[in-house]
């Protein structure tokens, strides 16, 4: 297979670059950027120390023609001019970005603030959550890989909510999220003087990711209201913890309740369930594609809190679109993913 | 004055230990140790470099007749029985455990799985939140010092509880903590290899710190119900954010209760509230007995995110005893305790 | 193969573990503890998740028939008793420990106040650092794998050295570890307060990695004196960087000196010279085979400083061992091993 | 007393106003900033929470004549320029840049690839090392404050230098430093995500601080020769450790050592000489203006190695320029600076 990455230099393309080096069923990767083309990879990112490879400019006619995958792991408002540049040759676009995600195009510019893509384009896009989306992901021409946050919420919210077994109007969300989030760019807040020791909370119910989970609930439960959902930096550059309250809506014990996800997600490869009364962290997912869940009922109070953890720039970003690829390439969709979590 | 701290070698003494040495009013420092009796200080803590300070062993008698103040700064199941050997004499007790928090000794006892104080005890023993409770402290023979989560929690809950503005079966508290919270026992969890780039929940719905903040909670609001409360383990040291989800029980503007606070803690000198979109952030309190707060109101929910950040080991022990301490001797209240915070 | 890890709960052990299981040409993972056997893998390390793997009983004989390749994760002291029991039948044994590194048995005794191993057995084994004893890992039936400060100091100090081109009597390293290099166990020096926010040195002039880099340099240069050696401990998990000192004999251009090193090791995968003027740093072989080095020549001295980079738990423990066991199995050296490291 | 900082919003600035803030003898803080004039403190530093202090912009003229001190927490480049404004009045001017540290202008351009200050206010200048210059900064008009690697190395430095004991053509430097070292503006190397989980070598024999550290060697010992000096980035906020080798001209047991020290500092009061076999880690001087020093003498070699720790914002900037202030204002010079250092 031939693979294009766009945007290579941020995090999540060279995310991608280091997984798809080691994926068996790729023989060539290409490297483009808009700002620093003509550049060699190395320069940018020395741990990489190979000659091979040189940033390129984008070349849409000829790219969609000779590549299988095109990656898009570009800033929000990019992907949504280059889509239809790409799409209509051979190769399938998987897009890192928030653009093509949501299917009203209001919501997306209200928002992101950016002005949103075109219908056709937001129409054909596919939303990437392999879990609960595999069929229409294995024909899809265009992917919109999700967002982080929405990936581990998504993941812990589905088999409740796809049951209609908790309450609709009462999911509160607290999130937590490792650096790398924050991308590559310098900047106070990636300041390690300002980070290290230090836990801040930022966003408060106005991130982006927030109608890209709340669309997602309205599919599993039409009576879905807005979420409560808050996003916090922890000193550490990998991992997302989504820490989810939800009141349910009958009496469940906690075993049937650990039952029904271990049901709801038996054959998918990347998700494990602990046994009740057991947490995973952000660790037990390291530069892995796993998204861990653990499960708490408190009696006294009815609620049930679900605990689901990501690497952000794994399952959260780049390994996915890996996932997402392998998905609509026909291959296994472990190929090349099966890394245990790197510990310690 | 002189001052005595039983357990010097755990954070909490070490902590007391470098504030009292601060503190201008404090004449004599005499640290106590049950298992490290004879040693000097400086032996067990490089960073004090004082041959001045020997650890000596427990003498009650003499203590309580010689100290104007004494610190327990000892693990749980210890001040209940030192208690008693302690007071009667010219010395006022201020004591950081959980042991005289709880005015239900049942409660404690299902909790901290350790036997209560005695009724005569927990009886004079007074309830150490200076922000909520400052009459009683000032006339203390015994104060309960209280507890670092507890601490963040209630000065943030404060005051839309007591104004019974929120809905008091729907309060959720989503704490996070550094690693110091679990003291200076080498353990798995406290392995820098387990916690550096890692983010762990641990005591779901379990923390001892739980009755503790109910127990607060039906003081302000006769209704209040069981809390929902999680613990989260950050990889730094030092500080604690609470972030607390509340059903307000009619609409108000977010001006509104940014007004409330800034009101109700309008003479507290240790309680900063921000300003309507601005949050705290942990090192915002740093090595000083601040509490800050900042607050959000949903208006898709109307719902009301309340964060409160302290230093745990600062306002949610040792300096807020040295509050404690000034407050039972006449002190001002700030005596010793002005720091700016650390940053970076 | 099939592959056994003696000592699999250490962190040698599980890091081990996970290279094998991405290894092409592993069937079989056997792992082996003396005092958890009986116990789930994924009971001790819950990121692996995997109910296929029980701790076993060391079965020496057994072990010896049945399995390719036996590792010694295993404390200093453990591997000199076991090697004998383990050696003599179908399987190679890869030592990670320092028991059968030294050939002078006396040394042995004196640094690691131990027992050395008997004379027929240190006679046996083979020092396992590929880069400058390739052929006789690829024949030997026992490899001692180096230490984790030699590695990176003899890659570092090999090209001058064996050239007889630096004072063999100024050789000074400063050397700086990643706190797993204290292993798995809690301690008051691995306890995260403790690390966190400090930089520490340790064992100066004392560390038992001292003999086994003069024994090298001792057979590239036979005038070579004792070193000076200091080791730091560094607030990160995994890492170390060698800054070594020399004095040239005679002068030399830093270009000479660079293309020296990257001729000394063209034909070495895993040693990768940096330009004139560059330096790496440990994230550039985070998770990696690597070794990388710089070189720097300070005009106004005549001293060369050379900087020499791995992952401490890789290349100086368990993918050194990976790649020791690839050579005794006629596999290619860099099967197994080809990752990018791990960024950011 | 009225002090002015000039740059208030650097690191070293704030951390000046910290110390300030509980210094007793000062009435009156004042803060200049020449890009953010008009704008609250507050706003720039979340953790001050005081709407009394407004950065103001510079006023040489009335400054002088206001002001007992100003101090300079600005850029190299600018100190050069500002100084002869603000001398010839009341205030005395104590500068935390580089720019009135070296007597030989041609070095300092050469270094700093600025322009030089004038002879004149070279001359008047005096450098602040309290512990070897104490009557000459007494008398001062202006202060040249010393850079954070130059204080740790000569302090550990000075007793053998000054009493000719070493070889001074053999004097290696291997410091480490924390990342507030690098300032508080937003960079590649300060990002997070880069200097966590990572440790980095940087400026080999290139820093600027070079000349500093051998200026006053040449003061101890007219045969001292240039130094070798290497600087490594360590992922803490602040902390500095200088690791230095020497090469002694004759015998001397270690405890002759430790004595020589003990004695040279034993009026010091900021300076800690541990016994023979301790060494200082950089936590041991966290938020204080204390140097520790540990010594090992290595008996193979007959190499000693000085291990200096400072807290490079406290002892290497702001609270040596405050312990200046005070013996250039007659002040016992530890007034406001008994701080215990901060653990954990």
């Amino acid at each position: 297979m031939e693979i294009g990455i766009v945007g290579a230099t941020g995090y999540g393309g060279v995310e991608l670059f280091r997984l798809l080096n080691g994926h068996p069923e790729v023989k060539t990767i290409k490297l483009y950027s808009s700002t620093q083309s003509g550049e060699f990879f190395q320069e940018i990112y020395s741990h990489v120390n190979n000659e091979e490879y040189v940033l390129q400019e984008l070349a849409p006619e000829q790219m969609k023609e000779q590549l299988d995958i095109i990656f898009l792991a570009t800033p929000a408002g990019v992907s949504s001019e280059l889509t239809p540049q790409l799409t209509g040759g051979k190769g399938k676009v998987i897009d890192l970005s928030g653009d093509l995600r949501l299917k009203d195009r209001e919501a997306y510019t209200n928002w992101y603030k950016n002005e949103a893509a075109t219908e056709e384009i937001i129409e054909q896009s596919v939303y990437g959550l392999p879990e609960w989306n595999k069929e229409e992901i294995q024909s899809a021409e265009i992917i919109a890989n999700p967002g982080c946050y929405p990936t581990a919420t998504l993941i812990g919210l589905g088999p409740v909510l796809n049951k209609q077994l908790a309450d609709p109007s009462r999911i509160i969300i607290d999130a937590k999220s490792g650096v790398s989030g924050a991308g590559k760019k310098a900047s106070p807040v990636t300041h390690f003087a300002n980070t290290q020791e230090n836990f801040r909370i930022y966003k408060v119910n106005q991130h982006q990711h927030i109608p890209e989970i709340e669309q997602q609930l309205l599919r599993w439960d039409a009576d879905a209201e807005p979420v409560t959902f808050s996003t916090h930096l922890v000193p550490m550059t990998r991992g997302i913890m989504s820490t989810i309250y939800v009141d349910l809506k009958a009496s469940h014990s906690l075993d049937e309740l650990v039952d029904l996800y271990q049901q709801t997600y038996q054959d998918e490869p990347f998700v494990r369930v602990r046994k009740a009364g057991e947490f995973p962290c952000t660790r037990d997912v390291y530069a892995s594609n796993y998204c861990d869940i653990g499960l708490a009922l408190d009696e006294r109070t009815g609620r049930l809190t679900i605990v689901a953890v990501i690497d952000n720039l794994m399952k959260g970003a780049a390994s996915q679109a890996v996932q997402n690829m392998n998905l609509v390439l026909g291959l296994n969709e472990t190929t090349g993913l099966t890394h245990i979590s790197l510990y310690p």
